[in-house]
Parts: structure tokens; sequence; C-alpha cells
């Protein structure tokens, strides 16, 4: 590697079914999921679920990161898909993870913020 | 609750020696530092060093999450803290722990976005 090569960072908050936001377990089945259609690579991972039924979790990839934050009761979750572009360019895969994981939760973004760090 | 409260997330790219870029241990004893001073409640972690030298770490709170990818060939890392206002408003705890960072990796920040969600 020569050059500093940023990458694309997506921040966005994503409406769908209370029941979707309350199942960490269905979470981490659609992000692993991803993680292996993409061929990423997955280094650790928290997910953590509430009392009150949302769940927050991070998955720490060599390529960088996602998180999820969900809000059932409002039938909201902040959602981040960040994929560095060290080896090669992940721009392309950071959109494939966003769109997927919308699909998978059958959801509406209510916002995609696209940052390019 | 009655009102959905999105939090301040900062995302910031900062530069700062080799030396620290390459020692997660350090930079896992500032965030707990930092967690502790603030308040702030942890509920995982995941800090991998990569056989290069730099590591990547995301620590998962009941608040959101913090976020470190380090690129010490190049004196870099990009940088996250979002806390929600789920229970209190935290805007100056981002911050804080933002100035907080900066300062315990006597670094200097060459991007710093500020984003309420």
């Amino acid at each position: 590697m020569t050059n500093y090569k940023p990458g694309l960072h997506i921040l966005s908050t994503f409406s769908c079914t209370t029941e979707k936001l309350m199942d960490h377990v269905f979470c981490k089945r659609v992000f692993d999921g991803i993680i292996n259609e993409l061929s990423l690579q997955k280094v650790g991972e928290v997910y953590h679920p509430f009392p009150e039924g949302g769940y927050t979790a991070v998955v720490c990839l060599t390529e960088s990161h996602v998180s999820i934050h969900t809000w059932p009761e409002f039938q909201l979750a902040t959602f981040d898909v960040f994929l560095s572009n060290f080896e090669k360019d992940n721009t392309d895969k950071v959109h494939e993870f966003f769109n997927k994981t919308i699909g998978s939760f059958n959801a509406s973004a209510i916002s995609q913020q696209e940052i390019y760090r």
C-alpha cells in the first residue's frame, strides 16, 4: 500500500417492524450472512439485548465496522456500515451491505448519509 | 421516555505518533478511563491488533458505541463516538469523550464531523 485510502461510511436511520428490532438473534443471522456473502472478515462482535426489548450491537471487521442500535418503541434503528479501502476498493460492498440489511429487515431508510473518510 | 431522542455522533480522522497507533493496550486504557470518568456503561468490546502493527476496535455501550481504526503507516486514525440521548442528553459527553481522546493520544484532529441522529 502506498496511499492512505479512506473508505465509505454510511450512517442511516431506518424504520421496520418492532419484532425485528427486538430480535438480536435475527440481526446476527442477517449480518453474518452478509459478511459471508461479501467475503468480509469478522474479528469480533457484541450483541447486547436490553431488558426493554431493543438491542445494541457492534461488529468489528478487519475492514472496519458495522453497528446497530434499535428503538423498537419507535420502530426505528440507527445503523452504520464503514469499510476501509485498505487492500481494495470496498465502496460497492458498503452499498451492498446497506441494501442487503434494508432488504433483510424489510425496512425503509429514513435517512442515509454517505461519508468518505 | 415519550420522544425519540437522537444523539450526537462525531466522526473524526486524527493524526498522532505511530507508537500510540500500534498499542491497542494503551487505547483500551484510554477508552476505559474515559468511560469510567463519564459514567458510561460498557457492555462489550473488541480490540483487534493487526500483524502490520495497527489495530481496529469497537466498544459497545448502552449509550451506543465508540470505534477506532488505526493507520500507523500514515500516523492516522479514524475515530467515532456516538451516544444516544435515550435517558438523558449526552451531547456534552460526546464532546468530552472526543476531547479527552484527542488529549490522551496527544493528537491533532484532521477532520471532525458532528452529526445529530
